[in-house]
């Protein structure tokens, strides 16, 4: 499928532009791969983020919602193999001392071969990296005469193991402080808390864990947005349920957030499943529901039927008894469980290509465009925009009625400058789905022109329906 | 003023029984100054933070809000003087390894003291703090021949800076990774995004920014259950203005702050200012919020004056001119300070003290109590419990009728277990404001019999008109 990578930068631009994301720390020049949301960006990021939680947890009877700390006993990560496998196998260059992930090393100079080499080269590090043979690899690359995009020799370390973990000190004692992670995934939070949440809360099999929080992975190559970041938010959700019944979940819960996402508005023909081709050893299936971005299809969320392998884990580290005894078949078992994990960044990223469009409403004579963001109205940062056409007569102050009577339920703007198509398409811009225009005739007969971000259609509707239209379509 | 440590013991009790807080990681034995909120917790924080917001930028035409990254340019914290002066004096003793704090090292000792020598040991030690006199204070430790709680010996080292900002290893070049810190306080995130925000959002003085967000602290003594955690969220507002207005909009800020602590329903009579004594160089003027914990009075936000100094700064590390060009007056300038800062998990403390309440309610002959959290209906983790009187003569069938409508606006809880009477205590000790009881009649009349947490009493209202009543009173 083509990629468009033009528009992927059209969109990176916009958002910079019109305050959705900003790179981290930009006026010193940037942190590689941290990204920071402006206004707009956190709260379109903010109603994603409630999106979820609302329909994960308040719409489900048997699924609760916590919010456990980024800091976590370090053996959580000795239990869930973090410690052990979370590693990239990496090369540094010796000249630049620039370290490379190994298979993107290999792949971008397969992209510079004809095809039929690539192809051929790309088997080969495939095979490689599935026995963990180092020295085949550093071979490879030396065979081939890959070289390093800054020393530009081929002077290269062995390959060697890379935690993707970031740790840092934590501690009173001086000689003696505890070396910790930074979390790099909110799963395991989930995991260590199964008792507490189902003994407290009462809870009866099947149910779910759900939780939002930042995790952190130090990528060697982060790129492409924010779609790949070191710092990154988590969706995720736990469903444990009784061994055997764990084939019938799946299905349920493939089925269930493939319905999600095109809850978002999301076109279906932009959505796929993928399966995952290799296994982790205890999973029993794994699928990604992937999105069409305009450079390719790619991960958005995972659905992982993941056994019991991480209560068990964490039974035999910590000693505790991760159990639930079943009443209704009288038996004592540690759950199996589905997981349902999604990045909330690169769901922000999916929403915004699926609403960036740019449009051309010229003639010959009249050149004309805009980008508008298509957002859905509950997810769009501002609901409703509020201009008064002149600044006096009293039509501010009708506005700004308007606007305190509105603001308590939804994000309102108001702006009483520029002509009307000039404040129309900034709002296009930022995705606003309503503007209200109150002019003369509001005064005479208490209707307000609404104009309509998609259609770009205009109608007089009374002002005092203007509230509770706007409320049933941040509902739909 | 008498502080009742039982009656925080008991706080904390409850909130562990009743899923609102746990220690993390508590099957590994637990992680020291970190804790997970859970199933109700996290609901509560979450209503609370987005009432925080909703007021802060919703509410305000001219603040919005940003969710800027943990991780910052290490220069930022030169630039901020939390490399150099965000630290504390500590001393470690030689024979337990353990490390203090050398002011609560002093202090604890004191409090062993009569009244008198107390009050001049106390007056000794600020003198030489106040100096920067580590050898006085080393010298003021050993003197007074005081030990080590652990090792019982007064075997100290010199007494040392300890920065309290934890830091982790950044990025892809293997012999120079970038030491970056995890940010201390989120306010900084807000400065250096302040030309991006001020621009892309065409924002005119006087405006804020504001956000929520994670900030670690390597506390050496941290305690007080959440009160001083070393992971922690804040909620932070910068407010700029033209210079010369500062006194003005402190001002309107320290009342402005005040009325948003009230509204959350607390006791006026629990809540005070708190002026600071000792002022940051910069500052021009700075004073606490207090809320009455039954620890006693305890600083829960803080207002500050803080003039150009922020931005002046970052314009200096980062060589970008932070200024503003006022059109009204024609002229350029680094815009003044005012910040509103909370801690959001302080604030929760703050909430759950407020509302936790033991009650006996029994007579000499009929012994009874209850535990009611009195939370207000727009901060409570459940708005409604529904209840079917029993399991047949479909009765489940209209609660759930009834749960399918108001779940879609607010969090309900449905549970057909046990008698009403205990149903109703387990809803007051989460604070569930409303309970709903589907009898036989509901089928003949269509009403329900609504119990009000509160005051406990019960009366028959329409079915239909539930959802109605608990809407008006979450948006109270």
């Amino acid at each position: 499928m083509a990629t468009d990578q033009n528009k992927f930068q059209a969109i990176i631009s916009h958002c910079k532009e019109y305050g959705f994301i900003f790179q981290s720390s930009e006026i010193y020049d940037g942190l590689s791969a941290v990204y920071d949301y402006g206004q707009y960006g956190a709260e379109l990021k903010k109603n994603v983020r409630d999106y979820w939680w609302k329909s994960m947890t308040q719409m489900h009877e048997n699924i609760v919602g916590i919010d456990s700390a980024i800091f976590m006993h370090p053996t959580i990560w000795k239990a869930s193999g973090h410690v052990d496998n979370f590693s990239d196998p990496m090369i540094d260059n010796k000249d630049s001392k620039k370290r490379y992930r190994v298979d993107h090393l290999i792949e971008g100079y397969a992209d510079t071969l004809p095809e039929a080499e690539k192809t051929a080269l790309i088997q080969q590090m495939e095979e490689l990296l599935k026995g963990n043979d180092y020295p085949g690899l550093k071979k490879l690359i030396e065979d081939n005469k890959i070289k390093c995009a800054v020393s530009g020799t081929v002077n290269w370390t062995d390959v060697r193991e890379f935690n993707l973990m970031f740790s840092t000190q934590m501690g009173s004692v001086a000689e003696d402080a505890n070396e910790i992670y930074l979390r790099p995934e909110t799963a395991q939070g989930i995991f260590v808390n199964f008792l507490n949440v189902q003994k407290t809360g009462r809870m009866k099999i099947p149910f779910g864990i759900a939780q939002v929080g930042k995790a952190f992975r130090n990528e060697i190559v982060a790129r492409q947005f924010v779609f790949r970041m070191r710092e990154f938010e988590q969706m995720e959700m736990q469903f444990f349920i009784r061994p055997g019944t764990e084939d019938e979940w799946y299905a349920y819960w493939k089925e269930e957030r493939m319905k999600w996402h095109k809850s978002l508005g999301l076109d279906p023909a932009r959505l796929q499943y993928h399966d995952h081709a290799k296994l982790a050893f205890y999973a029993k299936a794994a699928v990604d529901i992937e999105y069409e971005f305009p450079i390719g299809f790619k991960e958005v969320e995972g659905i992982h039927s993941r056994t019991d392998h991480d209560l068990k884990q964490h039974q035999q580290y910590s000693g505790k008894k991760m159990q639930y005894f079943d009443t209704e078949i009288n038996q004592n078992y540690i759950p199996y469980v589905i997981e349902t994990s999604i990045g909330l960044d690169r769901c922000c990223l999916m929403v915004l290509s699926e609403a960036y469009e740019e449009q051309d409403l010229g003639t010959p004579e009249k050149p004309d465009s805009r980008v508008v963001l298509k957002f859905p109205a509950k997810l769009a940062p501002i609901k409703l925009a509020v201009f008064p056409l002149t600044k006096k007569d009293g039509l501010p102050e009708l506005a700004k009625e308007l606007m305190a009577d509105c603001k308590k339920s939804f994000y309102c703007y108001y702006e009483e400058k520029d002509s009307i198509g000039k404040r129309y398409r900034r709002q296009d811009a930022i995705g606003t789905p309503f503007c209200v225009t109150i002019d003369h005739q509001t005064k005479e007969d208490g209707t307000v022109t609404v104009r309509y971000r998609d259609s770009m259609e205009q109608e007089r509707i009374p002002l005092a329906s203007v509230k509770e239209m706007v409320m049933k379509k941040i509902l739909e």
